[in-house]
């Protein structure tokens, strides 16, 4: 086993050449063995193995840097990185992260998570580089896919310019997450199957770097001998853009991407590296299905199929359902997605009425401009999205959604926590950075029907922005004897007492619920209701309250600044009796990787925490 | 007098084309003598009135839509559309808005205001026009500063697998607001200076629309005719892209114009129009500073020097010389702008640092994650920008900036009400989306010395994720007797007594006092603080306020939602005595153009309101 000479960093260096094939392999053996157990993502680090040993020997880390944009195929770095033995616990909460983090390692350069931002952070590593005169190369490596998002665009437009040294290794396995899509796309499958695609020659690499310039460079080569096409196809996106361009080189072949990047290493300015790999390799299953293990939950080796598959349909699959159901009735409804079909519940979608689904690639500013456009024109829009990643498409809400306030449905998946993926997918933000915008409405459902009527009431009743906010996994099935009928701004009384009145929101609910059993169990008088609209909230209902509660619990899987408890707590301080609230949110601060279970007592607000703090204010008044 | 038969949409279809030279020079005068007297956006305006001419007799309005990418060029579509009378109220407060907006007229197809947008929306339209089996032109007008926007890259990816036509005209004057920077830029100056800018020949413009298909067809004709070139420089970047390019063409001479987008509307699939025109034309002033005549107060049209010039520094100015001044010091402070370095105030910075000074064009997104980069990196990043504009970089100040706890500082200007430019312009939000994010420090500065002090304290003291708001314009030059040493999280008490208590933020403080020495007059006992702070906020202090204040009053230029006031209300909510709490903030709701002072006092924010609301308030209590 040459991986158990693999324990600290710097130790990959001491191989053999002859020996990289086989740390490959055993390396690949090793992650689907332990993925496989633990979940995580597969198929991108499977496709990045050879990549990440040939990054590893062609510079001197931790003093060079590797920024991985979005962070999922760093697990052969964390391999040698010295992390081999924390894969038992990777994703678990107090154990390793699926990404990089600085915290848990000086040779994890540069915290990522969402796409795209690794041009723009190695850049700046440039700079600063460049400032303080310092040595070091910075090698920022970013998939196809994350090259389709605009701020790296932004990024390589401004890395033009650049005199100094900068590596943009290119992980081209023609994919997002799922397939993916637009121009830039297009133009990459041109080269990959163009006949430059063949082999590195040395001799031709030798003469290479002997010239300065980057782009200069090329085209000066071009121009003297042809065969060098051969190495060297000025691929005429980042060429125009005057960045220089290498490749394609296979991105399974450790030697030939030892010597590229030895020859990137030379160029003053800005140099992409186009690597071809291929999503899954090595693992059969993986490689006819990279979407499916992508990100995968704990599956059997032999047949990937996932073990514990849940019970309860999901809120994806929920949502996948409903809106499918109305898209039938009216032709004027129509689906985005940001690159994610799939996660999104869009994928039937996409097969029912592929003339109304559009993925735009992984561009959230432009996804939610584009549903703008398509509104003003007359259609009724659905952008599914992740609640993170909507945080990208901020100003595109406020600034073209909202302004005209044109009806566009925004269908915000993964909202609240999400567990294993941590700090960078908590979508916990998004009840205020929605509630701070004019003419938008927030609906959080409390369970699967819910869902489907709220999605009915965004489509048909309501004109104008909206937005349903989910949570991951599986939908709560429980509370169907309540089926109050969806109106604007009006909350869902499901018990009505007095002393204590719960407020809960979406997902909340549910804990809501089983609190209100306790503190019952206790002798206590409890109303609880979902809140259903955070924006506009009642305030009809909030001064009822008012009246005969000496207490006011808001519950929600957010962060408390701009959230729903402080807009209850706004109202309430206005009513003549003022009762006390307590406002249950998340605290104001990023949450790790773990299960959504322990985060939430992490968090304080599981039912135990919940209740106890309820007690204990409900005790001071 | 060509332009006395300019009354009513579609006016201009009746002129011959012998007409349009003298009425571009008519539309030309008509705004330099407008504009002097309203002030406005002007060298943009010049530089594009035979282009607008031009669509709108190559298209069929309000049929056609055409879309402004950020809309400070749409003043001669205005014109043609029938508002030339209301020039006179333009920007002014129940006037004529500056940017196309869709409640005004319905040939403005679509609200614009920050940039790069157009495209996103424009493809909107297309693709909702093409579910609905409908018949028009889209036309996106864009300029190559928008053009270095990332979601302008995301659209033009996305539309590059349409089938059916969308006209992109670029409108290419080689600056943004300022001169531009990055790889693009320099790509389109290398096209313009090329041979290939000559001469349109009709005869091959016939001979083009005849053959189907976007890029196909120009490298189609480019390998058959090479005089083609003449016509048609296949523009690497959007060829690359399987975009069809066609030009560039002079953007002044209107009929050369028309046969060029009679000829792109012919294209099944997206066609670029590259159009060549020249910011200010036909003002000589504006046309040797272009920059000064963007956006420009009222001015003498003979000398072209601004009327009125403001007695006090701006923000900016004292911005300005605040980091100059601390970065002689410190060699690691540098300065990062997205495209404004007159408006931030960092012209000087770029003059006494070129080396640390980065200006990476209109992105936002990449600025903020490449600052991020530059503190990992270890420099001391300022990134200087406006309020409404960083609210496309909520995500990357959340996932790149704050998680890493990096040391950024945000140096956010034309923070609060910012008058003409209107609803896409106010800086009312920062306070909200900022205050949702973990590990943010939010200072707002009561006057000159404070702002500058903060910086300071912001720079040499602070460690991690900062940011610092101020307003345009006129910085406040009062309390110079109040210089209480800057304290994280320490608000600073100007007036100590009790019963109410003025909590103001930032620009307010000036507001509060006038209403506490009001109050005074009345015989009420006020306290005024100024908050600092605004996350974290001051808890200690306003722990103690609570205990001999029955009324606090809390003051902000920003919405409620998220804001100051919501935090000190929960607060204030836990404390034993729970004074009332008055929340005095902007309402929900977009805020239109005019003069700072009327929008104030429409929005309830002025010296009689603020007074009149605590007066009735503490009568309640």
């Amino acid at each position: 086993m040459i991986l158990e000479k693999i324990n600290k960093p710097g130790d990959v260096k001491k191989l053999s050449p002859i020996e990289y094939n086989q740390l490959a392999e055993e390396i690949r053996d090793f992650l689907i063995n332990h993925i496989s157990k633990t979940g995580g993502h597969l198929a991108s680090n499977l496709g990045v193995v050879e990549l990440t040993i040939a990054l590893h020997l062609a510079f001197d880390l931790p003093k060079d840097k590797i920024i991985w944009d979005v962070g999922h195929q760093s697990y052969t770095h964390k391999i040698l990185t010295g992390r081999k033995d924390q894969f038992d616990g990777l994703r678990k909460f107090g154990g390793m992260s699926g990404f990089p983090k600085r915290n848990e390692s000086n040779y994890d350069a540069f915290d990522t998570g969402h796409s795209s931002t690794s041009i723009s952070a190695g850049l700046g590593y440039v700079c600063s580089r460049d400032c303080q005169g310092q040595n070091y190369s910075v090698v920022s490596v970013i998939g196809d896919g994350a090259l389709t998002g605009g701020m790296a665009y932004e990024a390589l437009n401004n890395a033009s310019s650049l005199k100094t040294n900068f590596i943009i290794v290119l992980n081209d396995n023609a994919m997002s997450i799922s397939k993916n899509i637009g121009g830039v796309s297009y133009m990459l499958s041109d080269i990959r199957s163009s006949d430059s695609y063949i082999d590195f020659k040395e001799n031709l690499a030798n003469s290479l770097y002997k010239i300065p310039g980057g782009s200069r460079m090329v085209s000066a080569l071009k121009k003297t001998k042809n065969n060098l096409k051969q190495i060297i196809l000025p691929n005429q996106l980042f060429e125009s853009m005057g960045i220089a361009y290498l490749g394609p080189v296979n991105g399974h072949d450790t030697e030939k991407l030892i010597k590229t990047l030895k020859v990137a290493k030379r160029i003053n300015g800005a140099v992409i590296v186009h690597v071809v790999t291929q999503k899954g390799r090595g693992y059969k299953q993986a490689e006819r299905n990279p979407s499916k293990f992508h990100g995968i939950a704990p599956f059997d080796v032999k047949t990937g199929n996932v073990l514990n598959k849940p019970k309860n349909p999901t809120y994806s699959s929920v949502f996948s359902d409903a809106i499918c159901r109305l898209a039938k009735k009216d032709k004027k409804i129509c689906a985005i997605t940001a690159a994610m079909p799939d996660g999104t519940g869009l994928t039937k979608f996409s097969k029912w009425f592929p003339d109304r689904f559009f993925d735009v690639g992984i561009a959230e500013e432009h996804a939610t401009t584009f549903a703008a456009g398509m509104a003003a024109g007359g259609m009724k829009p659905v952008f599914a999205v992740y609640s993170s990643f909507l945080q990208r498409a901020y100003d595109q809400i406020l600034h073209d959604v909202c302004i005209q306030q044109l009806h566009v449905v925004f269908a915000i998946d993964r909202a609240g926590l999400v567990g294993a993926d941590g700090e960078t997918h908590q979508g916990i933000f998004d009840l205020s950075f929605l509630s701070s915008i004019p003419n938008m409405t927030i609906f959080a459902p409390k369970n699967d029907w819910e869902l489907k009527e709220g999605l009915k009431f965004a489509l048909e009743e309501h004109n104008g922005p909206i937005a349903l906010r989910y949570p991951r996994g599986e939908a709560c099935t429980d509370f169907h004897e309540f089926k109050e009928e969806i109106v604007l701004a009006k909350s869902e009384i499901l018990y009505k007492e007095k002393d204590i009145a719960i407020l809960a929101v979406g997902s909340m609910v549910k804990l809501g619920d089983e609190v209100r059993k306790r503190l019952k169990a206790r002798g206590l008088n409890v109303s609880l209701v979902n809140a259903r609209f955070v924006k506009p909230i009642d305030e009809k209902l909030i001064l009822e309250l008012s009246m005969n509660h000496s207490l006011i619990v808001t519950l929600e899987e957010n962060v408390a600044s701009g959230g729903y408890g402080r807009a209850v707590c706004q109202m309430i301080n206005d009513t003549k009796l003022k009762p006390r609230c307590l406002e249950i949110s998340l605290p104001d601060d990023y949450i790790e990787h773990g299960s959504v279970d322990i985060l939430m007592k992490e968090a304080g607000i599981d039912v135990d925490s919940i209740e106890e703090r309820i007690l204990s204010v409900h005790k001071e008044i």
